[in-house]
């Protein structure tokens, strides 16, 4: 008791020995968070969570379950203008999970960089994400490129920025990960890229060009690789979906891709 | 008893029956495998692992304690020639541990292709790697371009691949990690990387060029953001290390590196 107490006291005068914790679920749910991450949660006094970077099928009852903490689910206004993670950490041991790894999405690269101003020690514990697991196509790592986020036109934002990309990308014989919007399905990103195509010209896709779609990667994977013509018609089910566009196939990673 | 048998049976007509798990171990040690992971070595009758491709600092007596199995560690001949894994595979539940994600060493993707063509049911159970925890640096993933290997010169071979590359990704303002050769330290490849600019002049790189080395990321991660002339004289301690070569750097991106 004494002991602790002794802690406390040196915590109060000295915020550098609070910890912020900020960790990955992981890429499909709440099983994908690393041990290390569930012993974080553990020494913590705060935890909160938030799905909306990166919305997973995690089961966050399941977690508090197992580490005997309540875990507080967060929404984009508590995080980043109320900033009750921060605060948090000013006052206590804090952990902050979220979805894929903990720095796939970049904007909580600010909470960081706030927490570290303020004298919060913080560490990082790192999980699984969509930017490795797409390995699981066959396609090598070594062989993308800059990776593409593919937005839902609106009636005045139909940006060509994502044709433009993945056209540099092939230009240097580089697969590109295309990233959907929350909420897009494959079937709509593949319209928007014919939709581009008809924009731009540049002869990147027509309904004979063979994509990947990759669905819920990490947890009943299904991977399809197939021509535009095709994929179209096909139900991926549930989200988070995902398109590769490949370059020119090295012959193994044909051989394996021909396996979906 | 008369289930387990009959299901005994049933695999022993229908090899399909059982499984292989491909298991990555994470980035650092053996506490940033998954949840996921735990369960199913839990549930294999043999349980391999190499730390060849990615030679992490993973205590696997532990890893036997919290499962109650033992763990095979083979080496690359052991995997590849005498093929260990897929033998196993084919009359017993089987899980195969590698260090990192578990398909970022792409030799893997063979075992999964051999595995699938003796009818085999495989599943890739996916965890951290270095690939996405360099956002621990600020740097943004997506302004990353292709991956490059640095690899040891040696006599006759001094590939000058990876300088071309890094000054395409250069050339379209895209950050380089450069991943090095087993048992390489951060300092020898800065050497290299000035050998190479003295053959190339392409003049990526000078005594005053700043780039970003990281360290046992994922364990007490080290991150040092300086100019070549002082990196040189540090010592980054334990490997594995990596480089990163930044490209023209988004204002956030400058503050989060100033940290280091």
């Amino acid at each position: 008791m004494g002991g602790k107490f002794t802690y406390g006291i040196l915590k109060f005068y000295n915020p550098c020995l609070f910890m912020l914790y900020l960790i990955g679920l992981g890429i499909n749910d709440e099983k994908d968070i690393s041990l290390k991450g569930i012993d974080a949660i553990k020494s913590c006094d705060a935890v909160f969570a938030e799905l909306y970077t990166c919305p997973i099928h995690a089961d966050l009852s399941n977690l508090e379950k197992l580490t005997s903490k309540k875990i507080q689910l967060l929404n984009r206004k508590q995080v980043e203008e109320d900033e009750l993670v921060l605060k948090s950490a000013k006052s206590c041991d804090t952990a902050f999970l979220v979805g894929g790894d903990a720095l796939s999405a970049t904007t909580h690269t600010e909470i960081i960089l706030d927490a570290k101003k303020a004298g919060i020690d913080v560490k990082v514990i790192h999980a699984s994400s969509i930017f490795t697991a797409i390995a699981e196509t066959g396609l090598m790592l070594y062989k993308f490129g800059k990776t593409v986020s593919l937005p839902i036109p609106q009636e005045n934002y139909f940006p060509t920025t994502p044709y433009t990309n993945i056209k540099d990308n092939l230009d240097s014989n580089l697969h590109t990960l295309l990233l959907l919007d929350i909420g897009m399905s494959a079937n709509k990103a593949i319209d928007v890229l014919l939709e581009l195509e008809g924009k731009m010209n540049g002869k990147l896709f027509s309904d004979s060009s063979k994509l990947v779609v990759v669905a819920h990667l990490g947890g009943d994977s299904l991977i399809k690789y197939d021509a535009i013509s095709n994929l179209k018609k096909m139900d991926f089910g549930i989200q988070p979906h995902a398109l590769i566009i490949p370059s020119a196939l090295h012959f193994h990673e044909e051989e394996f891709l021909e396996l979906f």
